[in-house]
């Protein structure tokens, strides 16, 4: 839908944010959370991921041990010692979760683009 | 899908929040304002909507006014003088936008439940 304003033109578009809580909303896992466990699975390093999307490391954990213990199982294991110590990798769990989260953005793509188009064309038959 | 702590048992759950805005993500109605707007349909006064949302009346007229210029239509007329002096009514716009509003919720609501079942049991399958 084009809305106008003398000589101005604006785009309307519908928007969406998508994420995990808890029944009484704690939220557990959205955008921001998900962004980390990707840099951490890219850089494999917990320091690296928080350095690379400007949080601390200590709230990057944080957020981690969070989600963990609200999803019931581990997202993050932290190598210590020997060849890898220092470096972070992604459970299969979170890997999975990972996976799943991009294909059920993809199916809601889909629906929004049709939920969508139906809503301007009602709006715009005023 | 619940998560397991110990004890304590939590109860998963995907949950959206949806906005109008325009191209450069500058907001333009969001469930705040669509309240506001359905309040001023209620009481037939943008003062007494503003109240019972506990905002300000200048807050609460300049949403509406930001809200317009973006879509390029009117959603409030005020009625000065008169037998009708100080109440406000929305447009056949805004009402339609609204009833638009509702039906996209319920179409979303339909999507998303069929969206979330597939993602959790994705996610369980490790």
């Amino acid at each position: 839908m084009a809305g106008s304003q003398g000589d101005k033109y604006y785009d309307v578009f519908l928007r969406y944010r998508l994420w995990l809580s808890t029944k009484d909303g704690i939220g557990i896992l959205g955008e921001g959370r998900l962004a980390l466990l990707r840099e951490i699975d890219k850089t494999g390093s917990l320091k690296a991921a928080a350095d690379n999307l400007n949080i601390s490391y200590r709230k990057a954990w944080g957020n981690i041990k969070h989600a963990e213990e609200m999803l019931g199982f581990i997202l993050v294991e932290k190598q210590r010692g020997g060849k890898l110590g220092g470096k972070s990798q992604l459970t299969d769990e979170a890997r999975n979760l990972l996976s799943a989260y991009d294909e059920l953005k993809d199916d809601f793509e889909l629906a929004i683009k049709d939920i969508t188009r139906k809503f301007f064309k009602k709006i715009n038959k005023t």
